[in-house]
């Protein structure tokens, strides 16, 4: 009993896991096309976002199949985390989709003119880095990472702020379109990295036991 | 037993229709700072907000403290229904917030230039309509309400899409960073509509008893 109790909660931990790597991929496309004004690339961003949501829905029918089993209070918070985490990175599969779209809207125009490319070349690295050390702490458990991921997002609210320095700059020669495309494509990078940090969070919360609300994970 | 458990959640309801009047509240005086560039109002807007924090932090702890005496499968998909709702409605008072906090940062100018001020302030009546009926159908029940809440988001989108259409019109007489502060803005306000509607729909898969994630809630 205990065994297969064990193991449903290993399978829905890969599985978390492998979401990570999924809005991972999500995202470093979605730059790309982004960078590129890559059509079908955004295209296929945008269709592999249902995949994210099939998975993580599988994710919650089984962690409710679990809960509904009458679970001790630690492997409940465990299951309840596992809920949560599975609905931050649904969002972040959401939140590459939003890239995705808006590098379609624009296409064959690049959504991101030049004088901001690096910084959203910058913004996409970090994106990567973040969700990969997301999905690490959520293997291993090891919440040392958090350290990493904590600077991860701090570096992404300074490029956040950067761009409007630069669209608000008198050097800023695109016109209105231009900056408000920075504007949302840049608050969808600062979001993701935002609901990496809850979900790291949320697994320093299984780990060391802390009530399951104590952590604040509003951003 | 049972009626202690009935009383347990009804208190728990009738706290999450107490957070949907607050953050009602909360975004009906960030639209009022907002028009008015009234810092003070502004101020008192962000300060509101931990008090939202805390109430929504102590019902998720009573829903775990519910589900760890393990209950029916029916009650557990109220619990876990109410913790989700208890997360959609923080977030739309960190939207109230976002609204109010941009009005602060343009003050004493008004970050709603003239040409938007109409479609700002339809915006909060129709934030305010929605969290209201919103509240209604987490108090009663009448999903029949959901109707009118769909159709206040498609109306809230609409303005969505107005807004770009004005801050993009060769009419548009201000500059890029007042486009970029009704960018954001718009976008707190459709996605407060939308966790509206999140919210809604949970109390439908609650009532139908429809399976837990087979609504899909993202937008």
């Amino acid at each position: 009993m205990r065994q297969a109790y064990d193991e449903q909660v290993e399978s829905i931990t890969a599985d978390l896991v492998e979401v990570t790597r999924l809005v991972g991929s999500a995202m470093n496309r979605a730059t790309q096309a982004l960078l590129d004004a890559d059509l079908h690339l955004a295209e296929a961003v945008i269709d592999f976002d249902a995949k994210v949501d099939i998975l993580t829905s599988g994710i919650d029918e089984r962690c409710f199949e679990l809960i509904a089993l009458q679970p001790d209070p630690a492997d409940l918070q465990v299951l309840l985390g596992a809920m949560r985490i599975s609905s931050s990175l649904e969002r972040m599969g959401d939140l590459a989709e939003h890239v995705a779209k808006q590098a379609r809207m624009r296409h064959p125009r690049v959504a991101a003119p030049q004088a901001v490319r690096g910084t959203f070349a910058e913004m996409g690295g970090l994106a990567e880095a973040i969700v990969s050390k997301t999905g690490s702490v959520i293997a291993t458990k090891d919440v040392s990472l958090c350290v990493d991921i904590a600077r991860h997002d701090e570096e992404m609210d300074r490029l956040h702020r950067e761009l409007f320095t630069i669209v608000l700059s008198p050097a800023w020669k695109y016109g209105v379109e231009e900056a408000i495309d920075v504007t949302l494509l840049s608050r969808f990078y600062e979001r993701y990295a935002d609901h990496a940090v809850s979900v790291s969070k949320r697994v320093v919360t299984i780990v060391t036991g802390e009530p399951y609300v104590a952590v604040s994970l509003t951003n």
